[in-house]
């Protein structure tokens, strides 16, 4: 059944990409520019309503800041606070002014500077599911996460050249919480040269892995603070509060030149107004706090405003993605972002188990409302099941087709003479073919996308086959990218130089999550 | 498993709606306004250059015209004729002349005036897939279409608001030719009051069902003839030939006041040259060569430009949907519509023989580019599997929930003082949660879109009823919704006279297609 064989992975999809074999498929959509047009979901009066209401909630009612110092810093640019209640109210003047200094392009480093990303404007990125405490495929089922995965999932990410960054995809429960930092940065750092994730678990756990990159990437602190190279994810516990590690996290990656990716997650009915013009309030009220933090702590340093919001289900409470409300928060959340002049990211997402129609089905309209709403940064994109519990990597297969589709439809088509193509046209007889005319022939090797996991194949052949469905199929896929996996060539003195200084951390107790 | 049980086909999605139970799902959508924003695959220079093209291919090497009525016409109109060769060449000033009378835009009327449609400008409607000779549903396999299926699917398209037309979903190939346009249009007619679909493939059929909606809707021929109450679609015999049934219908619905929805179906690198840009310039010159004969036949007649331009899979020939190509050439053909000003149509699909993820991601894609390409109708929207070769029921249940949930995101959430809900942040603690603010209690009985097939289960839910996926799931829900449906209230007079009609016609032997 040739026409229902796993593609190989190190195949080139044929437009574009030159890169030799092995290596990412489609390695030329490393860089994606969106030249979609905006959505919007309300007026621009609207959206200075929203803002402006947002400030409000900031000067009026105010962020309760769990961590002492976050608090002193606010503080001290001029915030009031209240020490009983934790709380923090910014006058407006303040929060513009701060807002001000954050940039609204820049550029993330990579190692060689082959994967540098530019941020910001129409630049896109596509980031994998991530957060995912488990972890399910059809050969082992479903199950807690594992490093082993947490692996292999890196391996998936680094062999798609439409995943741009680096996720905490699934979380390695087998490693300890002091020592896990050590096993994801290491995984990500020698299998790809995509741009790494840290969580901001603790001051101990981001120092460790600032370092790991610094080993890595050949740097000194100085040059490291010069450039962001890694980004982390602030979420704030909406409604209107920083917690200890967030709020440190904020001040640990500012203060290295590192970005805070600042979002809150927002489900419209539970942690935030049902509505979804009084969910963005919120959450744009929590993430311009955020931001106006890492400004206070380095003015002018990269930060990325975020936004995740969709909504519940009002009869379980369970979250809900794809929905309309979801991609209507994000047109909104876009109209914000670029009312403050801000790089953002956004979210895909499913509440489905399987890697079905529903699971593409939601994942789909929730990447099709991040990309009309201009979103930088698309998280979840691939492999999100469950709402987040789950990576799927029969789902992240399904998906990444999806992203190379929209990938290649970003494309200018051209519509030079050649294309155009008067000549063709009049070299085919009435009611004739094309497929044997010189303009096709010129150009069938490389004229179409060629699909990862779809088939074209008839009913026939897709019986003989056994009637393979398409996460059926994907399975080889993956194992076959995993298996075929080549980590990049970096100096090994570097690799030397990153296991000694894990193996004198971990002797030295590593670095626990701070409370 | 209260989570997971098919919604009942009565049940109201909680937004808007008003009619009474029981009757169509989201009776609301029944009329939507694309408010997306269009996007672009070409600059407004290749535009012209593209229509220039098309000019330049009707003109220099012409169409050929199968029909000899077709080409007295064109010639009656100042196109030059030969004979022999059956070409027809039309130089750009008439085409200009002509095209320009053409509506930009216009009504569908129906019986009761409930359901009359607006065309043009932002206006969207949904159609079902169709002309499937094949049927498929999880309970009784893939078979031949029959009359059974196809009364069961207009029963479900009438089912659901978000459906604004019927379309020739399975071919009944039970019923003699001679007779089958009665039984079709007898079954849309007293099933549905949507906008009904008629086959072109003659004029004694096309005769017939112009009576039968007629005796329905209770009009005389020139009350018929003064507006469009139903429509056919064209298929060119890309390259550049039409046939004597496509060209016969154009003739026949232009002299009716109908509406002929006039769409080449170009498969890049088939039928078509293998570039997009040259795909779309034979796909508009047929186009405008069709709408140029139906304001020949009668000046300002209503017209539907179409396209329907995808890529084949250049290994097998085998054509593909929701592919890169399939995206962009929908963005360029709206540019195109846009630049001759004409309603227009395209459609979505899938080469997928399962309702499953490629079958899910590649209607949606498809589907998201026929939005953004501003396309009023949208064929295929829901049901159609392996390229049109066959009606799923399952797929239909899947696609609807698609096309609901971006109809809904379509719509405006608001953002007054009540959404923006200052109040509602001040009510809730920082920390806390919203489940029970009286801003959420007031709203969460109507706030969210309610699944249709998709599930918000969690694992354990999900488990515990056997994990069924959405196929499974869309089982009970197209049973139920064709079980449950209601007929539209029309005078039993009407039906009987159409039944008389029928008899009456059968007993003359019917009408068989032309050749």
């Amino acid at each position: 059944m040739t026409t229902l064989e796993a593609p190989a992975r190190g195949r080139r999809r044929n437009r574009g990409a030159a890169a030799p074999t092995p290596g990412p498929r489609n390695a030329a959509f490393h860089r994606l520019e969106n030249t979609l047009p905006r959505a919007r979901a309300f007026s621009d009066d609207q959206v200075a309503a929203i803002h402006d209401t947002a400030l409000r909630v900031l000067e009026e009612l105010g962020i309760r800041v769990l961590l002492p110092e976050g608090r002193a810093r606010f503080a001290a640019a001029g915030a009031t606070v209240d020490e009983d209640s934790m709380m923090v109210r910014f006058d407006r003047a303040m929060v513009t002014e701060h807002l001000a200094k954050a940039p609204s392009s820049f550029t993330f480093r990579s190692r060689t500077g082959a994967l540098d990303a530019p941020m910001g404007s129409n630049s896109l990125m596509f980031s994998p599911g991530g957060g995912c405490p488990n972890v399910t495929d059809r050969v082992r089922g479903r199950r807690p996460g594992d490093l082993q995965t947490f692996e292999e999932v890196t391996k998936l990410a680094d062999g798609f050249g439409v995943i741009h960054k680096l996720s905490p995809s699934v979380e390695p429960q087998d490693v300890p919480v002091e020592f896990r930092h050590y096993a994801t940065m290491r995984a990500q750092l020698t299998l790809s040269d995509k741009l790494p994730f840290v969580y901001a678990r603790s001051s101990g756990q981001t120092r460790d892995t600032f370092a790991m990159i610094r080993l890595i990437h050949g740097l000194d602190e100085e040059e490291f603070a010069a450039e962001p190279r890694t980004q982390t994810v602030i979420n704030t516990n909406s409604p209107r509060q920083l917690d200890r590690p967030m709020t440190q996290g904020i001040i640990d990656f500012a203060e290295a030149g590192q970005v805070s990716i600042i979002t809150p997650f927002c489900l419209a009915g539970a942690m935030a107004p049902i509505t979804m013009a009084g969910a963005l309030t919120l959450s744009h009220a929590e993430a311009v706090a955020g931001v106006v933090l890492s400004q206070i702590v380095r003015p002018g340093v990269p930060v990325i405003y975020g936004a995740f919001c969709s909504n519940v289900d009002m009869k379980s409470g369970a979250p809900a993605f794809g929905t309309p409300e979801h991609i209507q928060a994000n047109f909104g959340a876009g109209q914000l972002a670029r009312h403050i002049g801000l790089p953002w990211r956004s979210a895909a997402g499913t509440a489905s188990c399987a890697a079905d129609a529903q699971g593409a089905g939601e994942t789909q309209a929730a990447l099709w409302g991040c990309l009309l709403a201009g979103a930088n940064v698309i998280m979840h994109a691939a492999g999100w099941l469950e709402g987040g519990l789950v990576f799927g990597h029969e789902k992240f297969i399904a998906d990444v087709e999806t992203l190379e589709t929209v990938a290649a439809a970003l494309q200018s088509p051209g519509a030079g003479p050649e294309e155009i193509g008067f000549d063709a046209i009049a070299e085919v007889e009435p009611g004739g073919h094309f497929f044997a005319a010189s303009h096709t022939m010129e150009r069938y090797a490389t004229a179409f996308a060629e699909p990862l996991v779809g088939t074209r194949a008839n009913f026939g052949q897709w019986t003989e086959a056994g009637r393979p469905e398409t996460a059926e199929r994907a399975t080889a896929i993956w194992q076959r990218a995993v298996a075929e996996h080549v980590p990049p060539a970096i100096d090994p003195a570097r690799i030397d130089a990153l296991d000694a200084f894990i193996a004198k951390r971990r002797a030295e107790g590593g670095a626990r999550p701070m409370d």
